[in-house]
């Protein structure tokens, strides 16, 4: 099966808010970045995907936990391990850390969709050849 | 038990992606606006629970589900149903609607900790009062 | 010429920063959606205009002054009052207040581009009519 | 006086909205990205400006003009360029640019604020020396 990714990054103004901490749903966005590249790192190009097969990706299902808080300036690790794939789905386990001490930690479902009737769709088979 | 409350907003721009669809992100953000407003309807201030008190709410789990896909322009209605409280966090159920049509669901677990430590404190006794 | 449009509207968690005030790119968002308000109370639906007629409006050029800070969970006042028309654009006066106390403002122009090319696109005429 | 700073960076899902291209708003984050950068490179510790000072930044004033269009998964490159220092301000020429051609420009003032009453304060002297 593929490896996992990891992916640095900073905290910057726009990720936090006024409780002095990084606010909950961006972590979200980090994750999201951490599986665009994992994708890309395995060489599947979404926008190619998306214009030509239209195929694109949507989050399905997540169960999250927020464990300790990040602030403004620190610098984080997002982690994207895939875990399965089913016909039309693959899942992942998420976590960011910094120092190596784990913030947050999240299992997330992807599925394959229609870009034009958001419909399921098989998952392409460049995808699903990663995890046999 | 306190009741629930439903809120209603419009899709902009700012909540969607190049997906054609309101991003997967966006409804952590309209559900965090529903509990404000289940929070101000009880008459729990949140600004003054922070300057005053030292108090402030984090999302510390959530397990949601995105089951169908919202649109530029839709108008949906989202909802905070209050579950259970514990001694540092409460739960809510939160689902966002089109036309009565379910699109995500979410349990949701939102704790107090301290606004200078971020460390878990006991929720305001106006809060549990009313899931007595 | 077509009137202004007065679009009130809560500060919540999403729209603020550790720096403990509303982020300053948040006030570009309230003023979309002003803006997308004054589109819908004309009878313009930007939806319908981008799958008929392949036309959506991109902001082209903004002049902004931040004057005074927002906070967590103030209520605001957003506007959107046309100045004027070209072939390709048309421009606003937007404010937002909170009692009446001026925070932001902003000259903005929109123009309307293709959904396919992305190129300029001649505004559409039940848009310009509302200028003459 | 302090040389400028460019900062590459991927355009992901969040940054996008569903006309297929990069939400205007995002721009401003991205800018604000290179700033702190730019801070960072000369020694500049925002948290610790604030925390042992009380003083922040605060945008006060742009005008910014979106020329062309950026797209999902674009490679961008941010610039921040210092190009003048008043008492309580100082201000940038910003660029986005995709393989060296210009999408984004903007001319940014930023000053700096009291983290406690958002009153204007001086420039701290580690930064006017910058541009002497």
């Amino acid at each position: 099966m593929a490896g996992g990714l990891e992916l640095p990054l900073r905290v910057y103004w726009e990720d936090t808010d006024a409780g002095g901490i990084v606010y909950h749903a961006s972590y979200l966005r980090f994750m999201e970045r951490a599986r665009s590249e994992w994708l890309r790192g395995l060489g599947i190009d979404q926008v190619g995907l998306r214009s030509r097969e239209h195929i694109q990706f949507a989050v399905v299902d997540m169960q999250i936990a927020w464990k300790r808080t990040a602030r403004h300036d620190d610098l984080l690790v997002v982690t994207a391990e895939p875990r399965d794939c089913r016909g039309a789905s693959f899942a992942f386990l998420q976590q960011v850390r910094r120092d190596g001490e784990l913030l947050v930690e999240a299992t997330v479902r992807v599925a394959a969709i229609d870009s034009n009737t958001f419909k399921p769709r098989r998952l392409p088979a460049e995808l699903t050849g990663l995890f046999a």
